[in-house]
């Protein structure tokens, strides 16, 4: 499998951008991103996903000139409309709005509407971490696989939540999680290998178990600890969307089936100022010790060493940085073939 | 099975609590708040722990007369040390400063330390909506029975979330949900009946499902979603622990295996302004529309009709408030107990 640096994925990534006219420094912004989604190792969130993003644009499902503008601002809080440009772009902005009036106010909580899908949640919950702050973010996912639990009607999504909490010496906690049992990507992928599911991601609407994949029109994803999961989808979507006048529910676009159609996604971010609580490097430590009880637990028979959130993550992350990111060949192809389509130079062609 | 009234209830608690010295406005905060748990169905939170509390009040484990104070304040947050006094009384006054800090900064978000068990998390996220906010609560549990996923030693909670919007004319949705699968007072009452617990709730140190009840000292709790569930309490205990140099990981102390010890307990209460955001009503009334299409949702073979969070707690509050609170003879018992310990009327012996 071929490799390629960080620096040249986000070179690729910008020319893609700029070729279907996003302002140079936009797609800047987006690149820089989407590349350390890459190195992050959510896959199918970086690069993967640039393809779809730049079909979208070409339909004007995304709005490559963009008018970002704090619509609502009160204290601690910003309302956020996104215009329906890019989600990185657009949940970059707010995030920084978020980290300004954490720095301001000890918390800060922004909310999106009118944003796009931006990629894995934990990149906006990482952000605030650069200044010393916890982060906490929660998306309306960009397509319906849920139903309520005991229902069968898909008005939900996998909503996710992502939060990063900075330590001292060990790498930091971060948590990024759908609130399904799977991902609608790994069933994607089951599909694509022509293996079966486990019990337990899906069910079809006569309440049997659905392990077949190729069949997964004919059912939904099954939340996490049940009704838990579907509690929190649904107070996920009511936070991240209906409160930001974004959609949710009924009113989501299903952006796998529909480019053109705006969004509306909505999206939350939190900063959370850690020296207003108490000194930044006495709770970093205190993370540590935290992160460190947690690697000295006995294990299960079977399992090698109990892990934190986001270190497998970090392990890829240190990985790629020095050996490269790798590109699948059938993700050669589709970029190659986009970067003809756009007349831009190719992911190896350029240094 | 006998009935009391919400309001004979309540004196019945503030006479008990006033016996062993609370201040009689202290004792009124908190008998009005573990009436209300009994009143919205939370049986194990209410006045069920009222033996417990009292306990540790004649042990010193919970100080009478607290000096509860902010200790950090800045914007929208502040740090409140509850010096060991009641939880109920901590969390209303943290809760109460949370409001403000929204009403004044569009979010509000309070972090304790040095406060107690303070009864179901449904409390103190509902306290916000009577100011037309949406409020947010997080707990570190107050006994260790969850290990690291993969792990055996007991170094996390059942740490919990409650979230709570209001709605127009529909009830609120409520979500009051542990990060396990079964609550540890589930398993209790399972023991107590001499039932087998379902393949799910528990495991023991080898790996294998545990279901007699009264082997449970033998394993742990397993957490919602695996690796996820995991991760929520692990965030939850930074959050509502660490961040406020309260307990979390080895340094819970099990309150019911020690009475004498200060728990450190640790909580965070956030309030979001619905106003900020968008008008009030406008809100209220695209929640009713989620809730009334997470209603019309078809359902699975077996299931009546879907629920939103928070539906069969309000359905139990419509009743008890018409009809009483229903008081389980085992209980009734110890209450009685208690009180000619105590030396105050009984339950059911004053109006």
């Amino acid at each position: 499998m071929q490799t390629v640096t960080a620096d040249s994925l986000t070179r690729f990534i910008r020319r893609c951008l700029v070729a279907v006219d996003l302002p140079e420094q936009d797609a800047q912004i987006v690149a820089e991103l989407m590349t350390e989604a890459d190195l992050n190792g959510s896959d199918g969130h970086g690069v993967f996903r640039l393809p779809q993003y730049i079909k979208r644009v070409k339909t004007s499902g995304i709005n490559i000139k963009p008018n970002i503008r704090v619509v609502k601002d009160k204290g601690a809080m910003a309302l956020v409309d996104g215009d329906d440009g890019m989600g990185h772009l657009v949940m970059h902005r707010g995030t920084e709005i978020a980290i300004g009036k954490a720095a301001e106010h000890g918390v800060g909580w922004v909310g999106i509407r009118h944003g796009n899908h931006a990629g894995p949640a934990a990149l906006y919950a990482k952000m605030p971490m650069r200044h010393d702050m916890i982060g906490i973010y929660i998306a309306v996912g960009s397509a319906n696989h849920l139903p309520p639990w005991g229902g069968t009607e898909l008005l939900l999504s996998t909503n996710p939540i992502a939060v990063a909490v900075p330590a001292a010496e060990e790498p930091p906690i971060v948590l990024d999680m759908a609130t399904t049992v799977a991902a609608y990507g790994k069933v994607k992928t089951a599909a694509q290998r022509g293996e079966q599911m486990p019990v337990g991601w899906m069910m079809d609407k006569f309440g049997n178990a659905l392990t077949d994949p190729t069949r997964a029109a004919e059912g939904f994803l099954l939340p996490i600890g049940g009704a838990k999961g579907y509690g929190l989808a649904l107070m996920f979507g009511l936070l991240a969307g209906t409160l930001n006048g974004a959609a949710f529910g009924r009113e989501v676009v299903d952006f796998n089936a529909d480019s053109r159609s705006p969004t509306n996604t909505g999206q939350m971010v939190a900063a959370v100022s850690i020296e207003a609580f108490m000194d930044v490097e006495e709770f970093k430590r205190k993370v540590d010790a935290v992160i460190r009880s947690m690697h000295a637990s006995p294990t299960l028979p079977g399992v090698d060493n109990v892990r934190v959130p986001g270190e497998r993550s970090h392990m890829i992350r240190v990985d790629r940085e020095q050996n490269g990111i790798p590109i699948h060949p059938g993700l050669e192809e589709k970029l190659a073939e986009l970067s003809r389509q756009l007349g831009t130079k190719g992911l190896f062609e350029s240094p």
